[in-house]
């Protein structure tokens, strides 16, 4: 299939991270995780975040989402939410289902949450009819391409924390915001008051395999038993540990995002010069957001295949990846505008 | 790591297999399985078990199990099982968590069960303040390296019939018990009145990717959202497309099977000359229990990794895989002679 | 304890269902709700409601809540509903643990939900990432105090029916709504669509004892095994049997809400007159809500009961019951002047 | 209806505990347990068991278990528990569905666990793929009519203890073992190392209305939410609070209880007498088990209704009340006889 723009997982698996894959693949290593390329990824977890991190890989995001909040949650609390969140919208209710909790959805501003959005759920607490807030949930980048910067997170931070709550970071595209922000890893996590990290990878090049960060060891007492019982332990377990060792190493997580955000800056220029077509949120990291006129939708997706995000809108989401071309990106373009002109 | 006889995860990736996943990683395709190799695999188990089969791909073995089973109960059902069965002893509880459905275990013979062995179970129908017995499920290769006759299966599968119940088979050694007993995977699944099988690949030479596989398609009615939400969506499903296409090309599964039941029984042969050992159980497949000396258990574990099943017996159990070679079984029978001439 | 006007339910229970209570405490019968006093009060449920209403007793409205959703949902299902609905904010998650479904909260209009405000929530069909709209919740009066006219009703039905969907009301002041609407309880219920109702009785006079009324059968096949399962199934039964007949004998209920709607609209008539209050809602059943100054909902709440509705905005909540009198009515109002005079 | 030996539960209410009830219907008082007969009633707990002890009052004996459990149970946790068990085999599957915890049962001798008996399925301890046990749970008086002896519940206490479990109680005739015993409620539970008692009183005269009971306040971190999530919030507490009150003044308690079992000893005499009947259990409490000729059980039953306990052995439950009489206890074996000798 020609590449599209449709998502960062219809992509492939990065060749170095393949080739990485590839040589683990020698012998036999013990399973579940007790083998040395497991070991090392998590050695280079607490390289990156500091050495009191507690690591855990998943298989996929939602597995990441489901993990990081069963580990601080309790059937009786709720979690708090954009309405556009990745729990809330896309998981198909696995949040309730596993956790229990209720889900509190906040309609953002620009994909984000703020603490004056979320204070209106800060209540009851201590009242046992009402569901016990317990997780501020903000996703990095947002859903809509947006970026959080560190002061917004630690606003968020601090008010979880003021109220005994944790703050938990869906980071599906978290290397995409550590490079739109041009800082570290740590630095917009942990140092912003973040508890629990959803670390993703198969956005940016991995195949599958994300990994639960916490950086407070006393959250993960029960996390070993969630993850086996939420169907979330890979018994060849070097195959993600292999992928995430050569995800860091000589920074290819940031060549790879650096490289997509670039693009879809680069696509995202070349359609602002477009009457047509405007730009619906800031581009921030990967994702470009924009209305189109309805009649170039379909013949469009034909040739490069993308999402409607809004159909009453005629809003489409146009997301790049660490493959997409500067090529591909003015084919697209030219096929816009010839069929605009047919029009 | 010196190949060991712990486990058949422990291996890796059979080449053939791995050169799929290779070739399948080019250029972008739809996510979630809407693939080209997605599609053929789907095509290959239709082709394998008739047209009107419906499969569901997802990451592991508990995945399938729980994805299998929560497609046809409710929350006041019951699930009868051996004692010995993974769903019972190794998921750490996800079929309670995920299906809310009791399990009722037997001890099994042999691993085993039979008709009388579940009969008491089948009980309480109707009767509100009685969870209601909905499937049996049995494990073939058993957990004790028994394989179940065509005619046992039929037996189950008539009596579950009988009491509008469902069997369900945890197939996570399929391969294994098709080559032992000669047979099709149809023969021994569908042909024997099997409702629900769950399709394991990993442990005969798969990275991941396990299938569940409904006989009857009304079965599936949600299957696609429980997939979903019991975190099991893999969003690059062509890397288990691309791994099954490779596993049925050419019967490579049986060719792997074969070798490892083959050295199963070299394995048995040889240590059987040994009086200090006792084999506990007919090795029927790729698995081999046998009482040794305690002494010789540590020794034994340091040059090759295997598991202790039964402290108290001192029991173990060694497992032959797809790339076990009849040299390594040499040279850790030679230990064995050896530690035992030092004791 | 004084009378005061915090909750329908700090009530007692109305002397004509304690003798029936009373009387029914008569030798053995069988437990479990297979007793003629049971009998009789599903007879009865069927008069009013047409003879192919199944009825199932529970403890509490929560209970009636939880045992109704999930006899129609499975796990991946959503329920939409207000955002102050009871199911939402007053049940501590118990529809999100018990369901697994995901709760839509929708800001309402007076309490009330209306087509144009729910359509939001009605995408995503067919979409495994999404949870699949399953059930539309009414409150019946809802928490605001005001009563969704038959119209209203029937628009909501039909919106939810288009889409396959169930309306659901809880209608645990039913009540009060058909005495507020004159209208009979099947009118206001099955004739306009309704599919699942929470019928209350314990905030109108009764000790405990609430009814999931479903009127389609279809509906419950799994339900009597739901009640047991949610911990709902009353053993001696015939107290909440005895308890419904009574309940109906003589249009009690009416005469009951009657009263209580009434002595609402006369707290509301003499307070209105009060010039420092202000009525936030339509006082359309048996509640009032008010603005008054917070320096007198204190040393007014030592002698009479209630709770603050909205601290930010000072608004409280007074609720009627069948027992409130006149007299106490003016014995409140002339408090509240009492006290702002003194301010 | 005709009193019969089918259940406890089939009597009505005690007429100490129905005045005690009436007298709470005055006026009134804070919902949810906020009042002063709860308030008596938890002190009256307190007297008996200590000042330490933590109670929560509940609508039934399932809800009763339930609650206990989930206060002290992670879902990756098992229960240990007899076959028999309630928890096990009457409760529709409602400890797995709220509780996500696996049920581990035991073949009990005479209805009773003893350490050898649990012994086995202590393992798997800080394994990840193996739900870890964290309770053991008893039934006092058992489901077989047998009662624990002091030593043999401290025995499994210390086991249990030993292993960083827990020792739960479900007490559903916790008051015909104490008469049983000749001692205290403090002394068969708390002081023989019990955790969490599930305190029974409707099956000894009581409408409605069990206590959790634990005697470690530290357990109770959650059990207010949950309480409320488990649907077993009663509104109008102050009916339960009231019979419990009552129940406990001038030991009404031990009158009730020592006449069921005072009448289980007679029905037990009387029928011992025939040679055509056989004694299956030891009786202990308020239950007779006893093998019959199959021909006269239907017969028996359209007087006297009752139970039949295990077809397959003709055996069947006879269960006394307080309310049983002697003389009901003669008609019933003197139709014994008359129906054996017409057959």
């Amino acid at each position: 299939m020609r590449k599209g723009f449709a998502s960062d997982n219809n992509s492939g698996v990065h060749p170095a991270i393949f080739k990485a894959m590839t040589n683990a693949n020698q012998g036999h290593v013990r399973g579940y995780g007790d083998d040395q390329y497991t070991g090392k990824a998590i050695a280079v977890f607490r390289d990156t975040f500091g050495p009191d991190t507690e690591v855990f890989f998943v298989f996929n995001g939602t597995g990441a989402n489901i993990l990081g909040l069963s580990s601080v949650t309790h059937s009786f609390n709720s979690v708090i939410c954009a309405e556009t969140a990745h729990i809330e919208e896309d998981e198909c209710g696995a949040p309730e289902k596993f956790t229990g909790c209720k889900l509190l959805p906040v309609k953002p501003v620009l994909g984000k949450l703020t603490p004056e959005l979320v204070e209106h759920h800060l209540k009851g607490f201590d009242f046992e009819h009402h569901s016990q807030p317990k997780v501020i949930s903000i996703s990095q980048v947002t859903e809509m391409g947006t970026v959080y910067q560190p002061k917004e997170i630690r606003a968020l931070a601090d008010l979880a924390h003021s109220h005994n709550m944790y703050l938990h970071m869906d980071g599906a595209r978290i290397a995409n915001a550590a490079v739109s922000l041009n800082m570290g890893f740590k630095a917009i996590t942990k140092d912003c008051g973040v508890d629990i990290l959803s670390f993703g990878g198969t956005k940016n090049g991995m195949m599958m395999g994300e990994a639960v960060v916490f950086f407070n060891p006393e959250l993960t007492n029960h996390t070993k038993y969630l993850r086996k019982q939420s169907m979330q332990l890979f018994s060849k377990m070097r195959f993600i540990g292999a992928q995430f060792q050569a995800y860091f190493e000589d920074d290819l997580w940031k060549e790879s995002a650096s490289h997509s955000n670039k693009m879809a800056q680069y696509l995202k220029e070349e359609v602002s010069k477009i009457p047509q077509i405007e730009i619906t949120h800031p581009v921030e990291a990967n994702g470009v957001f924009a209305r189109i006129p309805k009649e170039i939708i379909e013949p469009l997706q034909e040739h490069f295949f993308f999402y409607v995000w809004n159909e009453k809108e005629s809003e489409v989401r146009w997301m790049t990846t660490f493959d997409t071309t500067e090529t591909e990106i003015r084919e697209f373009v030219l096929l816009i505008k010839t069929l605009l002109k047919n029009n």
